[in-house]
């Protein structure tokens, strides 16, 4: 396998959007936070949250073969409350071979990624390990001083919002690679990108590239919701090389093991892919644990039925065996599991509304009053929990969901999917949910879970991705200005400096997409002057708005009052005709 | 000149989207409202509103030499209140030509249209011929029962909403070409794109292939901006092609009549122009006779100014003359010329805010409410009257301007652009926007100005505008849906229909852009039997979330009570078991 490099070649400013990488540091010198610090031609810095891990760090050498280092394993194991162990045997099946295939192609699964040599970790004598725990201790982990930092918050806070379920902080003792982040309410919203490989379509390779070029954009956390072969390699590859937590849904991959014969999925099944999977260091799972078989009916007479894939294999495991879902029924065993881990619970909606007609029906919130009691269960065993809501919703139904979401579950952070405000623009599926994200995320949901433009028609490619990554960026910015939260519009305030100066350049570099902002804009004028030009191509040179503005500044801004740039407008008035009265740069005329 | 024809090819059924123009009449035989009728591969047919005009009916020929039909003619001739006469002559600098311009590109300016000789027609002896005048005596004329079937309300609900100004019937009476349509809050929200050349960039045939591919795509008004060379001859040629209400801001012309001299303008320059286009036809124009000399000073510490191009040219001449604004000085004067001709008031937001940190301030609501007073004195006048809104406002401002707009216009029909919810994402402002549409569409707003991709950046191109029209009609049919008008989900029920029973047909010809939902489709199954295969891209063959419902409304659905439903699981179960257990369909295992 080969795989390029993805990190930016260095001083290709071009590239790197008149931007460095630079780093906070907190009390610990190990506590270094990255940050994206935009150099304005008028001498300022603009600071900007940062994803995309140390592929944007030309003072970094990465190689996807060997995977990114391991950030967090000092903290880990000085904690002294986890141990390597032997760990579960790979097996054909893991990456979908059948125990009958020929051979030919098989990877050997001693030898799935070529890095460092690593035993699995997990919390000793079933202790909880998880960030939760701690937080309940009083305690407050390098990972919550990271964050802290990364949010402009004080430690303390994040320890007490993580304490009381309000927020989750997804870091799989396994998973020593990520720059911790965190999810809730109290923080700014976070977007999460879906990769994954199907039957079929896609390539491991394709894959990793998609999660580094997700989270160069701005993705929070990537979920792998691969289907076909390859499954345990492709997840390992996309984990060793992953800065951002890493989610899953292990029913999909425990399908598969059992030839797609959702009948024949059983707990040990389900329960070896989980612990599979906790080894590899997913850093939260979805589960569908709120299916349950009387809910099931509730469905029938639904438009769209149940669109969750995951929420459909254990509705026909339940009408199969017309028992109550294993995942159910374990759901205290999976909570042990978990803790041991630390592995966040997004517990899944399995019967989220996949149409307009369906949307805030009871089979819905039936469910999510299961997954309440579940969020119950899971917070008594220490385990980090987080609950994924719909789907499908008009704007007018859409404020009922996280009220209810919250009160039900305790304020533990709501995940959403979009939701789409209209059934009718499949192709444009990012702009339906993004609108819905977009509210949503402003009355309290705290990860939007992106929709690219494929939703509904195909699997998203390289760009699909990066267009629902921007969408869901804007979704969760206009949220977080629309909460107030601190500090948010610095960023807006700095680029429409930067448009109302004519900084060009700056309004660029600013933009959540400064290649596509630039692009458009020298289509019309791509001269270089035209950089630099105070009038733009929708005005063109004889009159610009801006122009005025800047006039009116000049003659009656400042920090005059009111009654003082009144009196001083008959004079200015006066001045402004004798100067020839000419409001605009005749530079084409 | 040589300009295609728009029309789109006959019987190619890949353009036509395996739909049909059709016409439904109304008590007049002349009244037949086009609709576009999708033809379901399960034998019904779904009715959409159709904005497409003559060229999507492969049974008349167009041709843009000639123009479209004057449909309205006989109805604006029979009422008895107009006449002709000559008309103002025209000039060189009307198409932006200086008196001392070399002749060699001049185009005659007698035949700045080769098509159907016309006179210019206004009311006989100042009589108000505007729709508002008719409602208020209690007329239903043609117009109003054109767009009562449009809507699918009753015609005397159309007449009532118009003779409250709770809604406009943009419709001059010399533009006969257009089929009529309203905007109003009680009625579906409407979407403008904007057109226009400008100095920098663009051509008349550009300008008119625009206008009608934006009429393809849904949008219900244009506005055509332009502001470089021959202003007067490419709007003449989008009129008479138009079969939607054009829309302008005289300021513009104006001013290039004056050089771009701001100072230079003045009531007559400005007067003659609102003639020269109300000749033309022009059915709404954007006046900002809001923008008042004492205003003015509110915006010099504002971040971004004046961001209005018409209110900073009102801005530049109160401040150059010291004098109050010639628009708001003259504006009963105005109104006497609009009702002549039933142009429709569009009252300019010359103070909008141009980013986050200016929303909602004293400028903009200091404006509104000189905007409410106006609104009562065209109102007087019989003139139809809507009021523009911002801007740039994040989603938590946003309902105090509808909200404000509504009590201080008096419910007058509010058309907004956007608004814009974050500044940081240039390239994206359609979707920036969208969000704030949808929004803002929902609390009232009657007609959404679209943005195009290109906000901020430059001129949209043919790509821009499908685009901008699409996006924002996704935002005002999700405002539709979310205010609950009567008949709005009709379409995405009939779409959620399609895509759940697998007519992959049908979801794409029902799609608001069935080409790109078909073309992404395609790129992941290209071939023919996937068009008809009960599974898709995403979850691949192997297991189908669709399938499995279909399996539990099969067994489990219909007309059975829950109860009923319930009992019958432990049967189904059994039999489900004895089957074979298989939930998907093994096409390609």
């Amino acid at each position: 396998m080969t795989m390029q490099d993805a990190r930016m070649p260095e001083g290709d400013e071009s590239r790197t959007f008149g931007s460095h990488k630079g780093y906070v540091s907190g009390d610990r010198p190990d506590v270094r936070v990255p940050v994206r610090r935009v150099h304005l031609t008028n001498g300022r810095d603009v600071t900007l949250y940062d994803t995309s891990g140390p592929y944007t760090d030309p003072n970094i050498t990465t190689d996807v073969r060997r995977g990114l280092a391991p950030l967090r394993e000092n903290w880990i194991i000085s904690r002294g409350d986890t141990e390597e162990y032997a760990g579960r045997e790979l097996r054909p099946e893991d990456d979908g071979l059948k125990h009958t295939s020929p051979r030919g192609g098989l990877r050997n699964l001693d030898a799935v990624f070529p890095g460092r040599p690593r035993q699995p970790r997990r919390g000793r004598d079933g202790a909880a390990v998880t960030q939760l725990a701690y937080a309940r201790r009083g305690e407050i982990t390098p990972e919550m001083e990271y964050v802290a930092i990364r949010e402009n918050r004080a430690p303390e806070f994040v320890r007490d919002e993580i304490a009381a379920g309000r927020a989750v902080l997804p870091a799989n003792v396994n998973h020593p690679e990520i720059e911790p982040m965190i999810i809730g309410k109290n923080f700014l919203v976070k977007v999460n990108a879906n990769i994954g490989n199907s039957a079929v379509t896609s390539s491991i390779e394709e894959e990793v590239d998609k999660m580094t070029w997700a989270t160069r954009w701005g993705a929070d956390t990537v979920m792998d919701l691969s289907t076909g072969r390859n499954i345990h390699t492709t997840r390992e590859w996309v984990l060793r090389n992953s800065p951002v937590p890493i989610g899953t849904v292990p029913l999909y991959q425990a399908l598969e093991k059992v030839d797609g014969k959702a009948e024949e999925l059983s707990w040990d099944v389900y329960r070896d892919t989980v612990i599979e999977q906790a080894e590899q260091g997913v850093d939260y799972m979805t589960v569908h644990a709120g299916v349950l078989l009387r809910y099931v009916p509730l469905t029938a007479r639904r438009k769209t039925g149940i669109v969750s894939r995951g929420g459909s294999i254990m509705a026909a495991w339940c009408l199969a065996h017309h028992r109550e879902s294993f995942l159910y029924t374990h759901f205290e065993e999976l909570c042990e599991i978990l803790r041991a881990y630390d592995i966040t619970f997004s517990l899944g909606d399995g019967l989220r509304p996949g149409s307009i007609a369906d949307a805030n029906d009871e089979a819905q919130f039936a469910e999510l009053n299961t997954l309440g009691e579940l969020n119950r269960i899971a917070k008594s065993h220490d385990v980090q929990t987080m609950i994924e809501g719909p789907g499908h919703v008009p704007m007018h139904k859409i404020k009922e969901n996280i009220d209810l979401q919250q009160e039900i579950c305790e304020e533990a952070p709501f995940y959403t999917l979009g939701p789409l405000t209209t059934d009718i623009a499949p192709a444009y599926d990012h702009i339906t949910s993004g609108i819905g994200a977009a509210m949503i995320g402003w009355w309290g949901t705290a990860m939007l879970c992106y929709v690219t433009p494929k939703e509904h028609l195909g699997l998203p490619n390289r760009d699909d991705v990066k267009t629902g990554v921007i969408t869901y960026k804007i979704a969760a910015h206009a949220a977080d200005l629309a909460k107030g939260h601190p500090g948010a519009q610095d960023w807006d305030d700095a680029l429409s400096d930067a448009r109302f100066e004519f900084r060009w350049e700056d309004q660029f570099n600013l933009a959540l997409d400064p290649d596509t902002a630039r692009e458009f804009h020298d289509e019309t004028l791509p001269a270089e002057p035209a950089k630099t030009a105070h009038f733009c191509s929708m005005c063109g040179p004889k009159f610009c708005s801006m122009r005025i503005s800047h006039d009116i500044r000049r003659d009656h801004g400042g920090d005059l009052s009111v009654e003082q740039i009144e009196s001083g407008m008959a004079e200015k008035s006066k001045e402004f005709a004798e100067s020839g009265n000419r409001v605009y740069l005749p530079m084409a005329d």
